[in-house]
């Protein structure tokens, strides 16, 4: 199996764990990888039901969004994901969800500050929401201006410690070394989105978590000094 | 098999996924479609289990809501259907549900804002909530007038534009150009109804999405610009 | 079978039920239901893990709430549903749960209004919650005056069209013509209380629903005039 | 089998309970127990995967915290059990979770008070959460210190009655007289946090439940006046 069969089977299974871990319904979600040497996306078709997908039926795209073979036109967001592996180019794959809660931070416009270990534990600081698209930014190439907001202010050491942006109305996107790592991420957005959500209704006023708890679990389990899992 | 029997399937077909998606408890909603060549709605029995439902089970009635052909008496509903199907030349099919995400707005008597692109993506503004009815409306031919009231103000084009509305204290109606279609939009409107009860909780002043967003989304899903999906 | 063989069997699937509903998770709820020609009463025993419950585990009690027949102790809760036989002579089940969202108004002290028709095809009014009981109430007797508050004030009359009942600061106990009618309620009890506490939060001064409305829903369903269902 | 084995196949069903009670995903999470005689703790392996968990995988470690034998490193919480095994001469289990109603309360900085009978069944009286720790507990031995804030104020008859807490800006631990004991704990703790979290949302002044009803609960299903259950 070559490296571009081999990662549509790995692009194919990230969006089927979408659907199982019950983030995306109908149609409402995509998963991507890249082949870095070759240059090549690797994307889930438009549209297309889940229940039909199959690994051969993910659309292979350059990094410009330009699709380059298959059967079927590419995500609608293709562009959105080439411009983040542009930006990014530690990225391996990108999720995009309208996973629900992660969805209504982004629909009021707001960041999910953090709360709690479990933040701290992926997520270093605040999970940046976008701001507002101008109308002309919408009218235009919309996906690929998508693409620029969340890049905006976004170092590659900012990409790697904060694996996910939301867009302003719209919902999360996720990135990670590889297809699976990006789901990974989305898991975890979405249950932090969950416990931020709660814990805010609870306590208006809350500040967000001590910078040393969130430093201390962000690095024990990222980086040089980690001590977490088996490594 | 004829097309009233392939309509029956359909129907069956749409009411059980109905309850498949979490939609439907116990026997608390209704599916339809029409034959529009010979004016006949076939429509689920009233109050009848769904563990036991079958497709030669369902009701066929004329466009005044009067039963026609089948062991059962139709859907309590019923009348409500066909006020819908008599004022949208062009629905093909309806459903009914107490899905609790959209009851709670209906309940509350608000229509759903647009807050982000997975409401633009399938409903063209805020989801109406009708009037209260008046006393006279509830005592009489209760039914065909919670049809009536859904209908005022909407066009043809309102409604292929907004295929669903919820009725004051009560729950919601969605449609489309079949049954399937009808069912679908009851999907999306509790995710919907889901995203914008916890958005606004975020953030209570806040304001619908922008309108370019709305058109975007809406226009390149629906009609001749459209360009998501393998169209 | 004699009746109470069969009416172990039918108060064993209701026990059941509320576990498949999701409506009682470890040991926190029981059903019963009562020969009244006999005045037994059979009910789950106490605190026994519902993988390891038997129709024959089914303990009878005297009207009193005395333990007639049966290998088990009876729930703890007997007292309460032989008050509420006692005082209400046509019921011929009883649930009790702490499903959550019924037991999160029963902390609160509230009762549930009626927003909805879903409310209004099943209670007819509100959904009353007991008042705190004294000191000597709960240092005494305190399962059967648990009954007598929740027994005040309602007839049987009431006791027909409000088949639900929630103690303070503790749960709902649901009622009807036999074990299984009972666990219905139960069902219904819980989604109207999901439904009431989100709609209340999206208006929190949201009147209870139109008298009109609340009386067609009922009656459509129940008493001499009704034409729901296949009656 | 020896103890040691023993105590390794009840830990691991421990932490498999975790996940399928729905109150662990991913690796968030940790079971332990002890025996007591050899001073010997046996707890979970540090992100490891739930599916390919096994009996054998779980690690040895000293009433320190200290690795004794075992193919894995030991959970990076093992010095948060060790200190709460050593602070409660008594407890046989010990669960560490981010259940996300409990990890809401906790993110939150708050206990959870007792608001109604299925809290006074369990816990006797508010479930503490801890105070804010300091940066120098934080930077030093974070997961020691972890323990010692638990411990602050609690004697052993205090853990005995209540049977978890609440680590500020992180999750829950609970404890019992063997790990199912402390998992068991565990489920009720989350669906106490989500009771008091709806109910205080309904009535944001809502008192604590009476000290009597408290009583009552606590001491009819502990101590030597009991009565619930075939005890």
């Amino acid at each position: 199996m070559d490296n571009i069969a081999r990662l549509k089977e790995e692009v194919y299974q990230a969006n089927m764990e979408l659907v199982r871990k019950g983030l995306v319904i109908l149609t409402w979600g995509n998963a991507s990888g890249i082949d870095r040497e070759r240059g090549l996306i690797v994307i889930k078709p438009s549209g297309v039901e889940y229940e039909k997908l199959r690994p051969d039926h993910m659309v292979v795209a350059d990094i410009q969004g330009n699709k380059v073979e298959g059967g079927f036109k590419p995500s609608s967001d293709t562009a959105t994901h080439a411009a983040l592996y542009k930006a990014f180019p530690e990225l391996g794959g990108i999720t995009h969800t309208h996973s629900p809660w992660a969805a209504a931070w982004a629909q009021a416009g707001m960041g999910i500050p953090p709360y709690g270990t479990t933040h701290g534990d992926y997520f270093y600081g605040e999970i940046p929401c976008t701001r507002k698209m101008a109308p002309g930014e919408i009218s235009g190439e919309y996906e690929a201006r998508t693409g620029d907001v969340i890049v905006e202010g976004f170092s590659q050491t900012d990409a790697d410690r904060m694996p996910a942006a939301l867009v302003h109305s719209h919902g999360p996107f996720t990135w990670g070394k590889d297809p699976w790592d990006a789901v990974h991420n989305s898991v975890v957005l979405e249950e932090i989105a969950f416990m931020a959500w709660h814990c805010i209704k609870l306590k208006p006023d809350l500040p967000p978590m001590q910078a040393e708890l969130l430093d201390k679990h962000y690095l024990r389990k990222h980086g040089p000094g980690a001590y977490y899992g088996q490594h």
